[in-house]
């Protein structure tokens, strides 16, 4: 068999084990996002339960904490189906140590439950300590949209990711505005970390847009109710706009908490169905690469008999489709996932350009999906660094942030570069 | 044993098992580099050869093809030792399709001898097909710098590969200048091509310098003796400034062909010196992460005794080196790559987050180290757009894209992202 072609060969069956791969990790970020949506439930429950102090809650919680107890077992088990084959991942070692903190959070979870049973923690100390819990999961989710290695699927993982987050900030959002409802005062504090969590959302949800399918994206959008969304964003303008330490009306919290609950539900139902169109999407690519696999397999026995020409100098040619490093992607059309066809006559030559301009094609599409993930990481690194050297609190810090893109006109992506440049030229943090 | 503790474990096996790769990755890079460095040799005594006409090289040459025939064996083995563990490499698929294509050209070098044998060639045209086929062997070697996961690795592979480059780039560049001296008469063409030569090296050379260790880049400025290199420089000045069609001194031409053939042989010392470090740093990284591992694993005993305590809730708790998905990287320390130490009091906890920012800091490093792979590929699929759209040779749209940034004042990497933005509104390419 020419060398050529075995590599070829090889080449293809990397990519459907990475495509395997992806299946395999589309199914555990699809039990993560239950088990997340399980863990938001019991916040939520928590909140009502340490509010209303008359146990009127406490059988729903009991029954929740069941519930998750069994979509736990399903995310540990995709967790331990994924330690066999240690080294078979792209950024294994990132995932894993994802993993091993989210299961960190998970293995004491029932520490935190007992303590929320025995003693009287505020609400805002209980949800402090369950968004820690679902940062956790959404890491490894974030970890392994980083990771994949086919573009398409790449943007839906990006969509999925940016979805649940946008649903966890809803959460976050709905437990903020049910505790200064309940306060029965406006407060300031409270009212900024309100802000944020309504612009990350915004940003989550143009990310989502950005990388969802237009069918996915149009069904989220059926989901947006005005009959839904007028109460909410009343309410949502109340909250945004009392003065300091005037009164709210303490009424109001169960319904805020209602309205953000149904949001939440209908997320949940789009983030189900992302689920489901991811793994087709894996299983489509999976069938189609396995198929042009089977097509150069069968060049094998055709090609050992007939060896390239001693005259053959058809690879010193320049060619319209030039693999060599440089310039070979000046090719404008849009690359089919299944670009081969049963062209048995294509000179393996061919076959190997063809595939690695795909290749390259598909590198340079992964690169663009790519960069929408690191401007979240640099986005979210400035942040800390404003929070470390300022003694901001995250309010404060993105506050700041928006600030100096608003008054430089530039992006926030953009002010966030500006402000890790300087990092080297700050002082130390201040302990 | 606690689950933490096993994915912490995994985490730290997928690192030493993507070191080990590396590892292999750094051998085969060094016997592509031979190779190419004997295939560069091989197109030199063929110039000289088809320009003496006399036969007087012929001797030499055949010699040179013999010991490549050696070196090319050398990398095959490389290559097929690779192909065995199919799915355990970072992207694979691109790796090997690269490699498919690189023997695809070896496949048909035996073709290109024979018919250079047979035929009276151009220097020129036989330049250009060894060009394509060591282009081929260096596309490999871009691919394992970009697909290495640990930032120092690959920092040093990135230095490695821009030398190489730089090192063809000397090699064309000794083609054309010898060839221009031999027909004794100034070309525009060929002119410009130089220039082009030129100012790609000292890219390559300045990333170089960039990535390098200082012991190898002052290694390199010591290569660099004046001796040698003034008349090199008189003689480019000659070549690139001498208006078209006047003469040009044809005894120059062995002059210029030496002294740019010391300049490789130094450069190829300095290649494998490059090399040599680069398969310390793997190993002595191998080592850390084995201590890491054992100090790791010999906590299992330990905590699998003393299980967590149920009131632990420290997971909860916001700490300094918080590893929630956001802002975890704050801290502006360098990293230890054997950051751990015997500290078997530590929680797991601390562990785990030790890790998990251990591994996000390398990220972010490893981040910066690829941008620089990346503006290189940016730079070459603009210039690529611009042959397409524009019809224009490499050297016109090479120039093209340096009078853009020189007149609007921009970073030749700004150009190209602007260029490709425009991607889109262009006109088809004109056939």
């Amino acid at each position: 068999m020419p060398s050529g072609l075995r590599f070829l060969i090889a080449a293809k069956r990397c990519e459907i084990t990475e495509l395997q791969q992806l299946a395999r990790t589309s199914v555990l970020v699809n039990a993560v996002g239950r088990l997340i949506h399980g863990l938001q439930r019991e916040r939520g429950l928590t909140n009502l339960h340490l509010a209303s102090g008359d146990g009127q809650w406490a059988p729903a919680l009991a029954q929740q904490i069941e519930d998750n107890a069994t979509l736990q077992a399903a995310v540990v088990g995709c967790f331990e189906a994924m330690d066999l084959p240690v080294s078979r991942l792209n950024h294994g070692a990132r995932l894993f140590s994802r993993i091993a903190y989210a299961l960190q959070g998970l293995d004491a979870l029932p520490a935190l439950r007992n303590r929320l049973r025995s003693e009287a923690w505020s609400a805002e100390r209980a949800t402090a300590a369950y968004v820690r819990l679902v940062g956790g999961l959404l890491a490894v989710v974030f970890e392994t949209a980083d990771a994949a290695s086919d573009p398409g699927i790449s943007r839906r993982l990006v969509a999925l990711f940016n979805f649940m987050q946008g649903k966890e900030l809803t959460g976050q959002e709905r437990a903020t505005g049910a505790a200064l409802f309940a306060a029965g005062q406006a407060d300031a504090a409270a009212q900024q970390r309100l802000l944020r969590l309504i612009d990350s959302q915004e940003r989550c949800l143009q990310v989502f847009q950005e990388f969802a399918s237009p069918a996915l994206y149009q069904a989220w959008l059926l989901t947006q109710r005005p009959e839904q969304q007028a109460p909410l964003e009343r309410m949502r303008r109340v909250l945004c706009t009392a003065a300091d330490g005037t009164p709210l009306d303490r009424q109001l919290s169960l319904a805020w908490f209602d309205a953000n609950t149904a949001v939440i539900d209908a997320m949940k139902s789009i983030e189900d169905q992302l689920a489901v169109e991811l793994l087709t999407l894996c299983e489509s690519r999976i069938e189609a690469s396995a198929a042009e696999l089977a097509e150069f397999e069968a060049l094998t026995g055709e090609r050992a008999l007939k060896p390239q020409a001693d005259s053959d100098l058809s690879f010193f040619e320049p060619s319209p489709s030039d693999a060599s490093p440089d310039h070979q992607t000046q090719t404008l059309a849009p690359v089919s996932p299944s670009g081969f066809g049963l062209q048995v006559d294509r000179s393996i030559l061919e076959l190997v350009q063809a595939q690695s301009q795909r290749l390259q094609a598909m590198g340079h599409e992964l690169d663009t999906v790519r960069a929408s993930l690191n401007e979240r990481k640099l986005i979210e690194r400035a942040k800390g660094l404003l929070m470390a050297h300022r003694h901001l609190s995250e309010e404060e810090a993105h506050k700041t942030m928006r600030q100096m893109a608003m008054n430089q006109n530039r992006r926030l992506i953009e002010v966030a570069e500006a402000l890790l440049a300087m990092a080297d030229v700050l002082p130390a943090p201040q302990r």
